[in-house]
Parts: structure tokens; sequence; C-alpha cells
């Protein structure tokens, strides 16, 4: 769900359907050099995203900054999969550099097998490219029964309480779980007060950001509405934004990220090899290991059910569960199109015009 | 590490020596029938952590709450220890209203089992009474070159984003992860603005409740510093305090917790069985396992070096990582005694003379 000022303003509109929007992407990472499988792989993570209103991570900011990285040589388009250990509940790879929404839902799979045999399964993988929206990784265990939770260490944006300058990333952690009428949870945060990417919308949308959400360039929280004109004159905060209001907790969420991403993958932090790449934990858990499937299903469609039909506190219209707004969005993208800002679909008019491919269709 | 605002204020301090509290402790818990191996478990796990100053969860607000739970018949002295389903990886265990403070161990201990084994255990427990500062749990892990991780579904006091009434618990979520010479990272908190015991503690201190940390009774954020007078008046946020700081994320956090703990047990959240105890999830991932050990904790140690030798922002005395504090309070109130209120002596007091003990030694 996202914040109202974050969207795209009515007027700057072009819905794109879904299957125009897998066709054009999919064909530029095939350009970049990526195999068909592993391309319809990437775009499948991304179009969902967009799907889900997750715009953040989707095709707006997002592909063309992958585009830069396949040019630039920062991610590799044909790697191998190096696996360093593994041991029947766990796996360590090395994704020399495979964009992650490749190797994240094939080291999800992995984690699947594993914890079909032995109840849960971790997979650790360094060395990659960026992630996407985590959530839809820990989805993927979601649509077999089990429970799927990501945790990321990436990135050198946010400033540890009471420090000065950025050492941590801003470490999404995700988790998803079926229920059987219910929308499946989905939870998938940055454990930094708001994404990285949100400054950039904010500015593109010419929203404020608001007190608690980012520090000035030496580290002190800024307590009231500011424009942002330029993303460099901010630094990020962790969760909760000052220490009153437990940014303590928000810095822990991102260490924790670390120590199971970045510290068990055998990697070094952001803050000691900027430019080592993202690193990231998955984990899958057999619901059938613990208990009963149809005993779980039922609990947890009536707990889901519980808070969705919950009487609202005054001002509000209803109470949301993490994946119910991005179960409906869904829904209604798949219906109506994907909104997408007419900044983007210039940049898809001239990268396909580049590339010499067919322009992007738009409704 | 604890805000001002909360600590005991100086006139009011008692000092303890370790070994007397652990003492007296000790029989307390023999004299409500668990038996004594069990109840050095119990008292370990409350003395560490009042010794990590993590005063919560120590004898001043938990020992009389245990006392009258076993009294009550809420907790069982003397349970049996059921397993449910049981895989390489995963075990579910009925704690059958056993206190959590030694149902917590030995889940965790069990997990270490299996993650020798098969790399990462996971323990799910309910039907339990309170797990005490679960930090303790996870720290077992580390202490055998293990990261260890809890997440807790208990309680019914706090309210989701844009609800008007309780229907999550303060679900906390803690890591804990070795270090070389640093002290081990331990980070354990509440996914609520602050933990339910804060708001007790408060008055007993008379410190006012900060804008963003309790909602009126009708769920309504209060916007401005608060005394409390009476702890029912005030109902819990979720970490982030409203929806435009972040609420959802720690509501998130709260149902991330409550779907590894509760619903992994099989179990029923607060929401639909409200006294049904608290349910908890217990990681212990294998570093070797995953990579070299050498090569962890040396990682472990730059990073945590790193963050503590950070230059603090103005107006702070310095940077922390989870646990620093914890780990110096623990050589101080090793050397100098534990500092309680007066009123938790009288308590001591007024318990040992109704049960016909020798009083708690005070320096």
């Amino acid at each position: 769900m996202i914040l109202d000022r974050f969207k795209v303003p009515q007027g700057d509109v072009v819905r794109v359907p879904e299957a125009a929007l897998r066709q054009t992407a999919q064909v530029i990472f095939e350009r970049m050099g990526v195999a068909p499988d592993e391309a319809a792989e990437a775009t499948d993570v991304l179009v969902m995203t967009d799907l889900r209103a997750v715009e953040t991570h989707g095709v707006s900011n997002m592909l063309r900054a992958y585009v830069r990285d396949y040019r630039d040589g920062k991610l590799n388009p044909a790697p191998g999969w190096r696996l360093e250990r593994e041991t029947p509940g766990t796996a360590v790879i090395d994704a020399e550099r495979r964009l992650g929404l490749i190797t994240g839902p094939r080291a999800m799979r992995l984690a699947m097998d594993k914890a079909r045999t032995v109840g849960v399964g971790v997979v650790n993988v360094h060395n990659s490219g960026h992630f996407g929206a985590i959530g839809h990784h820990a989805l993927l265990a979601a649509e077999h029964n089990m429970v799927g939770v990501c945790f990321t260490g990436a990135g050198l944006s946010v400033v540890p309480t009471f420090a000065s300058r950025p050492l941590i990333g801003t470490n999404p952690i995700a988790i998803a779980a079926p229920a059987r009428n219910e929308a499946p949870i989905l939870f998938d945060v940055a454990t930094s007060a708001i994404a990285g990417n949100k400054i950039r919308l904010a500015m593109r949308v010419g929203a404020p950001l608001l007190p608690g959400w980012v520090a000035d360039k030496e580290g002190r929280p800024l307590s009231e509405d500011t424009l942002v004109h330029d993303r460099s004159e901010f630094l990020q905060l962790p969760l909760g934004g000052t220490r009153e209001q437990g940014s303590h907790k928000g810095y822990g969420f991102a260490l924790m990220a670390e120590v199971l991403a970045t510290l068990l993958s055998g990697a070094l932090p952001s803050m000691l090899d900027p430019a080592g790449g993202s690193k990231n934990h998955f984990a899958a858990y057999n619901i059938e290991a613990f208990t009963d499937l149809e005993r779980y299903l039922d609990t947890m469609d009536e707990m889901l059910e519980t808070l969705r039909t919950a009487q609202p506190a005054e001002g509000h219209e209803r109470v949301l569960y993490p994946g119910l707004s991005e179960h409906e969005e869904t829904l209604a993208r798949r219906a109506h199109g994907i909104p997408l800002h007419q900044e983007v679909i210039a940049w898809f008019n001239s990268i396909t015009a580049e590339l010499d491919l067919p322009p992007l269709q738009t409704m």
C-alpha cells in the first residue's frame, strides 16, 4: 500500500496492458544478453511488482537501472551458478553478478526443495545484482503451501541511530504466507523509515518528505516537511526516525538482515565493501512439517478476516493486512492496465527506438 | 539500552549482588513447585536479563507475575514435554503451560542440535507461559557459534494500523550473533512502539509517554506528552506509531512473528484465543554450514568496530550496536550489584516473609 502523496498524478498517467509490458521488458532483457528463460523470470518479477502497485520497485525506476548496469558491466547477463557450501537444510550461492530478479526465484526454489526434505530450507546468495521487491520471492513459497521469508543486505544509504553518516543499507525484510480464501500475507518493507526509491518518487511527483523520514547530510533527523530538489541532499533514517520514536529498532532490524543475508553468506557488509553487491537470505518453511495444513489455512483465513473486517479508527475507511491491497490492485490492474507516469513511457520510447524494437503498446 | 526517562531514580535504588538475587529467585521458583534444575534455568534467564539492564523483563516486573500465575494455576510447575511433529530440521512442542523461561532454552538447544545435523534448526513452542526477554534464548545459540533467532506471538494489547481496538500482541523479535572481540550482537525488541512493561515502568518512575507511543481507548494515536495514571487508559501502537511514520511496518513485523510463532505451531493467535498462552519460534543457524567460521568472526568484529567507533551526530556521545550496552552493563552490574527500585525490594521482603525464606540480601 502506497501513501496518496506518492501516487502518479492522474493527468500524467498512461495505462499499459500487462501483456504489452511483459513483451517489451522481455526483449529489452534479451537485448542485454540474458537468455530467454532468465529474461522471462526477470520480467515476471518486475511486472508482478507493478501489478501489485509496488511502483518503487517496478519498471518505472528499476528497468532503466538494470539496462545501465548491464551496459556498464556491473551485471553479468550470462554468469554461472556457483554452489559454495551445502547441507541438507542450507546452501550458499555465489551469484557471479547475475541480476537478483533471476537469482531470487532460483534460490527460493532450492530452499523449497530442502524444506520438502528436512522441514526448512535456507539458501543464501551473495555477489548478486538487485533483487527487486523481495516479497515476490517469498510469495513463491506461499504458492506451494510454505511460508517464505527473505532478508536482504544491500546499499549504504541509512544512518544508524546516533551516527553522522550512512553505514547500513535499506536492508528489506519480507514474509509471505498462504491463506485459503483471503489474500496471501505479503509483507515486504525496507528497514529504513522510507524506501530509497520513495525519495526519487517524491521528487518526480512533487510531494514533500515528512518529519522523521530523512536526515540532513550530517545525520541530523529533519523535523519538518521538506521538498526534494536534489536527492543527494538527504540521508535516510532507520524505521522510527529518531531514537525516541524507535529508530534503534529499525537500525537493529537492518543489522538482523545484514547478519542473516551478508555475514552468513561469508560476504562483507556494504560499509566494508561498498561495491560488493546484494546479499540475500531465502528461507522456506514447509507448513506440513509443523502442523496440519488444513488447520493452518482455516486459522489464517479466520485471522485475516478478523483484521479485514475490524472496526476502523475515526478517520479511516478500513483495516488492511499486508498483501490485501496488493491482491486487489493486481485484479484491478489486470483488468484496466498498469498506470505508468508519462515520463516512464518516454523512457520506454527512447530505449525501444535505440534498440530498434517496436514501441511499448499503451491502452 | 533504555531511555533515561525509564531509569530507576537514584534515590530509590537499592543494589543487590548477582549471587543473592539468584539464590532468592531460585528458592521462590522451587516453592512454586518447580524442580531445582528448571528453577535454576528460569532464574538464570531472569537474572541475566537484569544484568543486561533489560529491566522491563527482569525480576522487578516479572517474578511477581510468575508467582501469581503459578498460584492461579495458569502456569504448570511440572508439565510434560510433548513433541507434536518432528523432521530433521524442525520440531513443534506443546509446552503444557510450562514457564517460557524454561521452555525457551530447552527449545533453542533442540534447534541447535538440528542445526548441527542439517545446517539450520527450527523449533516451535506453543501453549507456553511467558518467555521473558527472548534475546536470552537467541544468545544461547551465539554462545555455540550459531546465529539464534526468536519470534514470539503473545498478548493482545496492540492496535493494528487504522484499527480501533487491540488485535495483536507486542510480538517481540530477537536475533543474537557471535563476535570474536566485540560484544555479541543481541537485538531483542517488541514490534510495538514501546514494550508493554514500559508503560508500567513509566508510571512507576513518573515519566511521561511521548507522542506516537500509545493510542487512546478508541485507537487514536496520542499526539502529545502524556503522564500515565492508569495503565488501562492506553492502547499500544505498532512500531512507527502512525501510518505516516511507518506503523504499517511495525504491524507487519508483528504479523510476521504471529505467522512464524503461532500459525506454524498450529495454534490460534491471541485475537482468536486470548487465553492461549505464548507461542514461539526458535531458529538456530550453524555458521559453519554457511561459511568459514574464522572469516565470519573477522567480518563481524570489523563491522561492529566500524559502528562502535563511527563519528556520532551532533548532540550524541557515541554510536552503539545492539548488545553493546547490555555487555557493558553486565560487567558493571557484576562488579557493583544490580540496581532495584525500593518498591521491588519491598515486594521481595513480603514474598520471602510469606514463604518463610530468608530476605533478599542487599549491598
